[in-house]
């Protein structure tokens, strides 16, 4: 396929000495790029959302482990502050265990580096693979919804959901494609339609409201999201409301896909009960582009996470290949114990 | 029940002479009153949202009539233009019948304005019965989620699905309340929230996509709704979400119920299917606050309603009386042919 037409952003760079991430938070009025130094500042731009995205935190983390080595920085300490800026996404621990592993086998911060590059090397081709996996799945001149932003932001590239999309595009499995909005934080209509529109991929933003009435005029035969973590029954936490539209899909016949990279699965993690959902600040619902939207004194619940339980999956798709409708065994099977 | 504590707002107020207004587009940050002294006024301020809710839309219309009869202008080119500024609330176009039955009487302006008085008179009576009847259905220390605004704001008093959270409160039913914030207008977030604390109902914001995921939590009972129009079989139009709600609540064993005066029953619309639904601007969901949060040239699909089948409904509640697991049999009993 044409990768070249599809595959043109890359949101977190290695620049040899210090690590340039594009900062999410202020697309698409403006690309502005963040230079970290030390792992300190990776570790602020996780917290931050200026890096967003379960693999792109993984990769970012990998690379501040670098600048911690480059620098002469205590490893330890490090990792543990790395570890601790996101509790959801289990690629970041994924990322820095294996960067823990290469530093016990003595590694030099060149090797680390290396490490580094190769974790975001694999990624690359992992989304291509599923990708072309993903695609495969959804019959000619399909309709699909996607939520949150998966796409080349949120990885090294390419993407994991909308690297499905992207391929089913370049294949014409897929004719049209709805993103939605995704609050609070808007990943869908500030990200993903950015990323669309770059590629010129024909697509509409809906209210993550908008979603049932969608489907029930027909026009999506899929919904496609990535995942934060994958437990070892396939119950799959991701983005607030993913859950929502899986409820919404099994209602009218419409399939619902998981595309991650293996990383994102969690064998230690028995079932969904066991994911701890990040609940963030109230005020990212109560006020609106910096600008406070609801009355004073109002309370909100902002959980940013929820999880989809693997009855109603009809496929994870990894790089290590499909899994039709989730169970513990074909999980095992997959993904060892 | 203390209706002084819970009935202190209103957003509709005759004033012998014009219609005054609370322009529900500034709330919750500026109370400012729009003055209409004529009926083209009156049908920009409801094109332009400034007055919304079904019931507080077919109010104003009935007053944009009297000042057109006040003001000598013709009657029917009035009743006209009032009649298209919105297409799904089936109260406005019932409210412009009564005025429209009276005027064919040979009613003079002040038989107009005794009219519309009672139009508004009659609504505040159906809240609050609405309000026993609704919160008789709910088990003590129950907690409800809402959709929209039905408050105060968007009736001449109390509320629909506000109305019966409100007498709930009062009457020990109810122990906490949660709004969704209702993409892409956030009636939720600004309006209801804005009365909810001004009555100091204990309440929690949520963003919408987060509704099943606080369902399954286990901590809501309800999901109360008001709606636009309901077709004779029990399918109820109301606020884009909607529908997304009763297929969750269905999904987790939570009930659902619709409150709306007897006036939003169109019994000569056979079902959901024959509702026009209103699409609006793309523009409301490509901005957020007055200011392009979407990259240009991204497309949206923003319809603001949609249709909820009579068979996810569990309680339509109206000042005539409740219907349960509603039917066309059960909706001609109540409401006539």
């Amino acid at each position: 396929m044409d990768y070249d037409r599809y595959d043109r952003i890359r949101a977190v760079q290695w620049q040899g000495d210090h690590l340039r991430l594009l900062d999410q938070r202020l697309l698409p009025q403006e690309e502005r790029w963040i230079d970290c130094s030390n792992a300190a500042q990776v570790t602020q731009a996780i917290k931050d959302l200026a890096v967003r995205g379960a693999p792109a935190i993984g990769i970012a983390a990998a690379w501040g482990v670098v600048l911690a080595a480059k620098q002469g920085e205590a490893l330890e300490p490090a990792l543990a502050m790395l570890r601790a800026a996101r509790p959801t996404a289990v690629n970041l621990m994924w990322a820095l265990d294996r960067m823990k592993a290469r530093i016990a086998a003595g590694a030099d911060a060149a090797a680390l580096e290396r490490e580094a590059q190769a974790i975001q090397d694999e990624d690359l081709a992992a989304n291509r693979h599923m990708g072309e996996l993903g695609a495969g799945l959804i019959a000619p001149h399909s309709g699909v919804l996607t939520h949150c932003n998966t796409g080349s932001l949120a990885t090294s590239g390419f993407g994991t959901a909308l690297g499905v999309i992207r391929a089913g595009v370049a294949g014409g499995r897929i004719d049209h494609v709805y993103a939605g909005e995704t609050r609070p934080w808007q990943q869908g209509a500030r990200l993903t339609m950015w990323e669309l529109v770059r590629d010129g991929i024909p697509a509409k933003l809906i209210a993550d409201s908008a979603a049932s009435h969608l489907m029930r005029s027909g026009v999506v035969q899929w919904v496609i999201v990535g995942a934060d973590r994958i437990a070892a029954n396939g119950d799959t936490a991701n983005k607030i409301g993913t859950y929502q539209l899986a409820i919404a899909a099994r209602h009218h016949g419409v399939k619902f896909m998981v595309v991650a990279p293996s990383s994102t699965v969690d064998m230690a993690t028995a079932s969904g009960d066991d994911i701890e959902i990040e609940l963030r600040d109230s005020a990212e619902l109560l006020a609106v582009a910096g600008r406070r939207t609801v009355v004073e004194g109002a309370d909100a619940w902002n959980p940013v996470f929820d999880v989809t339980p693997a009855e109603l999956i009809d496929a994870i798709v990894t790089e290590r290949g499909v899994i039709e409708r989730p169970t513990t065994l074909a999980m095992q099977a997959l993904f060892g114990s």
